[in-house]
């Protein structure tokens, strides 16, 4: 077992502490010099907008744009780069991200709660949204299509998309076709916390927006997190390693179970990947599979560091491996179980789940129509991934006759004088007196 | 109109940066001194728990409490004494807010986006969460009701209430009656950032908690920022003053609207108060009864602090005061307009709406249905006031089987060799192999 690319426990023989410490993320911490050299980019945006992105742009990106929006020019160039079969795949991925999306879609309604008064609940699409899509190790079109599409059904007013340029200052063709096909055409070639700052302040080229979305870097990240801090512009969910947790039992094919992790693995050294299993048969064949299919992977090294992180744990029972990954609560969480279906009711906190053998995460990530932005680092136990809601805000609007302040006015001014509050009592009371009269 | 409580402003004559500056909330700037203050205590309870707790108490609330946990025998003394109108008001107001927050909830849903492409939308309840009643000027049993209903609809396992104590070591009777109509029994006499930190970390006599809910003073809301940012726990939104809108017509009562403004002025001194409306008479008329019901409030000193600083102003047409609105984005806006229904499409950012003469904010604060937990300081551009979804995560559910992995998993390919992401290709096509054979 040495050989094993990736470390193994026997999870019933561990004490309290060291349980613990395996399930506990890498602490995120964010250098000073990080956040202050974030505060700065913020700052410096905010004060001197276009000319700042310009420099910071030149400096991080290496290039030097006069403008930042794609052009017209730019997407039809753009379309023609994409092969053919690219392009239908993204098409296709989109239909069922779309058809998945629009049925979750919540509705309005009404409720006439006393006589005369009725509560309703109106849906609104957050008027102005910024989506980043990174392209760091690689552009990632996938992720322009998982925060499109439900800023599209929402019906967000104004749509943003910024996405970094590369060295000959174009912006990734595969990346402006994903943003053509969900309707998105104000693009920007802006990057990193630069970009984050430009949606959140608004430029005299990029228009401020209300909420922003989308992965990134710790830069893109930090950004995010302190625009939200002031105020300045909501953020989607907070952000961390990408992670998944494997539950297999002994039927499970070991094969799919390694290309499962290895896939979590070369997203990042910092990649965060768990199995639990019941079967130690079971856990020796992945260590096997691990190490032939490392071998012929293009991103090896980043997934070997990772794997080096990760953790292939001998559970006693099924019973204990939903134990351990409720408390865990991954982002991503594979049931490689026979009859996976009969254990989903014991989740308690996931981001999004994989039922059974031939369903691998990355049908999730791509194209089975769930979304991809999901919460990372435990978030998962209060936080849900992107869905159209993310989009939207929902407002309660009420309505109350001359008979339906009658019918319920007298409660509100009681809880009203219980609470010391005359002029809310008051509000009430002066509306009665007319009411009845 | 000298002698008017509020300033009047003539929106037509008024330059852009008056414009913006009339609309500008007072920055919420929380010194230093109070960031470090609360970071403290935040460590301590963290590190000393109950210890920490007791001695804070002793500090802040002035009392000596051995445990913090509200016992069998103080629920039963505090039914004795709440009077019976008062119990049968949050009787009825429960009633209400459940009818409406149940209509809401959202269900699960399943779409098969592919043949043998089944994609889910489970609902979970956000498994432990810690509610803040806060009890400063005036304990508010109101904002109990408006929590304590929707965890329970939720269905979360661990719901755990926080209200600070009397000087007597008792919590208010009224705040303890709400808790139990909700069906919350785990209320802890633990006030301010030392609540939030103590159900933020846990301790040995406070359950830890996924998620914080309702309103507090600048150290609660600084705690809650500050274990929000830090991940300890997610919070339900970020807080500011409150805040009411009202938009009213020539046909609208003054009264009422005088009534209306003062109801939000009495919060506090630095409650947000806005009047908009296109005729001039209104205005007078509006400005006379502030003037007559501000003599007979118990809290008139609060209210004419936050008069003050209130804004009436007149506007060219109802169009422009729509679009007033909508930059400013208000918690509670009020339509006292003829016919308020047919102008709610003009709505494009609000936390609650309140429709035509007879709606005052005072019903949804109490009793209509509707919660009264909402966004403020223009948050409700990116945020929902507290609904049944507010405890709950949506958690996404695939399933593939060999037909459906078969019918998307070159769709996966191509966009995972696209992003340079091997090992994701390799897991789908391992699975296309086997599925083939």
């Amino acid at each position: 077992m040495t050989a094993s690319p990736a470390p193994v426990y026997d999870w019933t023989v561990l004490d309290d502490a060291t349980r613990e410490a395996l399930l506990a993320r890498p602490v995120q911490t964010v250098a000073q010099r990080t956040r202050d050299a974030v505060a700065g980019l913020l700052a410096d945006v905010q004060a001197r907008g276009d000319a700042a992105l310009r420099e910071v742009t030149a400096r991080f990106d290496g290039v030097e744009l006069a403008t930042f929006e794609v052009s017209e020019a730019e997407f039809a160039a753009a379309h023609t780069a994409v092969p053919a079969d690219l392009r239908q795949a993204m098409q296709e991925a989109a239909e069922r991200i779309e058809a998945f999306h629009r049925a979750g879609m919540a509705q309005p309604y009404s409720v006439e709660t006393a006589p005369g008064v009725v509560c309703e609940r109106m849906i609104l699409p957050i008027p102005r949204v910024g989506l980043y899509v990174p392209a760091g190790s690689a552009p990632l079109p996938s992720t322009a299509l998982m925060l499109g599409i439900p800023s599209r059904l929402a019906g967000c007013r104004e749509v943003v998309l910024c996405t970094p340029p590369r060295k000959d200052g174009t912006a990734d063709p595969a990346v402006l076709v994903a943003a053509q096909l969900t309707g998105v055409r104000c693009v920007f070639k802006l990057g990193g916390a630069q970009a984050i700052a430009a949606m959140a302040f608004g430029t005299d080229s990029v228009p401020a927006c209300d909420k922003l979305f989308g992965p990134g870097n710790s830069y893109v990240t930090e950004a995010k997190q302190q625009v939200a801090q002031s105020g300045a512009a909501a953020i989607d969910m907070p952000a961390g390693p990408s992670e998944v947790l494997v539950i297999a039992d002994a039927g499970a094919d070991a094969a799919f179970v390694a290309a499962d992790l290895l896939s979590q693995a070369e997203h990042g050294p910092d990649s965060q990947v768990l199995l639990l299993s019941d079967d130690e048969g079971l856990i020796e064949r992945v260590q096997a599979e691990l190490a032939t299919q490392l071998a012929e992977l293009d991103r090896a090294d980043i997934a070997r560091q990772a794997l080096s992180a990760s953790r292939l744990v001998k559970v006693a029972t099924l019973d204990e491996a939903f134990a351990i990954s409720n408390r865990y609560a991954p982002e991503h969480l594979i049931l490689a179980l026979r009859d996976a279906r009969a254990w989903l009711g014991r989740v308690e906190a996931a981001g999004s789940v994989f039922l059974g053998d031939y369903t691998p995460e990355a049908l999730g990530d791509y194209c089975s129509g769930t979304n991809h932005v999901l919460p990372t680092s435990g978030a998962a136990r209060a936080y849900s991934g992107v869905s159209v809601a993310s989009f939207q805000n929902f407002v309660s609007v009420q309505s109350a006759s001359r008979a339906g302040i009658a019918a319920i006015g007298d409660c509100a001014v009681t809880l009203a004088r219980a609470e010391g509050l005359d002029a809310h009592a008051n509000a009430v009371a002066l509306r009665l007196r007319k009411a009845a009269a």
